[in-house]
């Protein structure tokens, strides 16, 4: 399970007031924080910040990777600010995103195109977001394969299907854990991923929700997620799923989990 | 989702002294508490008392009916047990269980077949306890196919793959799994079912353990479960699971249950 801790994000007020201020400090915690708590890629987003996000983002890879191993997720609308982030990034980076919309898909491929970089590949198309297992499924063949006639190895895609307002339609839900499969049994060696707030906008007990969807994306074949990793019943939750669903020979990681405190909520 | 409470079994001590009693209030008074917290059937287990069981069985089943309309899950090693109670049973019962051990299935086919009994299907032969899939998915083609042509509907059957602790082969929660899916996926209209406790057999953590995997089970098609319904988290994650697979419109249930407390635990 590939977790990606979410927290650096300037949509966050206190993201947003440390990246003003130049406050490294403030930043630097929150990385180790999410290292600490099991995150393997620092999503680094600043994405509000028009005119300023290429300088603001540059200087969020740089303090971030002063003070972790993990490398960062980086995560723009703007092709041109990944771009520039990569040019300061060591290490190998995870992108976020390309997708089959023309415009964003034209300017990322020839950043991703033979390199070794891990990329964040949404369902989504000119045609806008797709609702059904199957819209989703003839964007992620279309983009799959385009990638991999690029020379991105399948192992370096994490297709996100992106999830819906279970609120908004009751079908959201099952569309989006049906795609997760579909994606995993077309694809062998390839990845899925999301972030999953969305599934329960407008809803209350929404951290709740979020846990159990991520449960059940996870019996139906995910491996990656977008998170908060200090959110400690999520965290167990994903240790819990991943022991239940075979990737923990003698429940090692599980037992080790316990003995840290993990599930102690 | 069809919730079968599990309290009333005589191997639990305080059920156990109070058979022995010929305590009805107390008996009364969970069963009252398992309908008032969500339970379709009550189960009523007395296997524990040799040679008095079918009287004991028979005494249950009348002091149930007399407090709650939910029916009984008749619940016994021996079908000689069980046809004593289904003859004082008012309504429809289930009856748990038949299986491809011959002498049960000898057994039991005559009081199942013809009727409107739901019956619970253990994926179990004379060969042993299956522990892959495949194995499971022999018994059940057999089981299945046989039932029904002795008519008794697809839609009363509730199969039960078994579960088998994660902390003996860590492939044993996947070969579950897939089991419900593919059961699922290969008979229209079958319902699947079980109880969840073997899985965290050994292992620190059950109720946690146990909750994540019946979300796990609901993501993969599992629409029974036999559990306590006392047990707030648990019901919480049914209820949260049913919405997101999509059984909830315009998530009435989800809401509903939210109002009544249901996610305060």
């Amino acid at each position: 399970m590939l977790v990606v801790g979410e927290l650096i994000n300037a949509s966050r007020k206190a993201i947003k007031a440390a990246i003003e201020a130049q406050d490294a400090g403030y930043i630097q915690k929150i990385a180790k924080d999410e290292v600490e708590a099991g995150s393997h890629y620092i999503d680094v987003n600043a994405g509000i910040f028009v005119g300023k996000e290429a300088e603001y983002l540059q200087w969020l890879v740089k303090i971030v990777q002063e003070v972790v191993d993990a490398p960062c997720c980086i995560d723009s609308p703007d092709p041109k600010c990944i771009e520039q982030a990569l040019k300061i990034h060591e290490g190998t980076a995870m992108v976020n995103s390309i997708s089959l919309e023309q415009e964003r898909y034209n300017a990322m491929l020839p950043l991703i195109a033979g390199t070794d970089l891990k990329v964040v590949a949404l369902c989504m198309s000119d045609e806008g977001m797709p609702e059904t297992m199957d819209a989703r499924m003839r964007i992620a063949d279309k983009l799959v394969n385009s990638l991999i006639k690029n020379n991105v190895p399948m192992t370096n895609i994490y297709v996100d299907p992106l999830v819906q307002p279970i609120g908004t339609n009751s079908s959201f839900g099952i569309e989006f854990l049906n795609t997760v499969e579909a994606i995993t049994k077309t694809f062998k060696g390839i990845h899925t991923m999301c972030g999953l707030s969305n599934i329960s906008f407008g809803l209350p007990n929404r951290k709740f929700m979020n846990q159990m969807f991520a449960v059940m994306a996870i019996a139906k074949g995910l491996d990656g997620l977008i998170i908060n990793p200090l959110d400690k019943a999520m965290m167990a939750s994903l240790i819990t799923a991943e022991t239940l669903r075979g990737s923990d020979d003698f429940c090692v990681k599980y037992l080790k989990a316990f003995r840290k405190g993990a599930f102690e909520f």
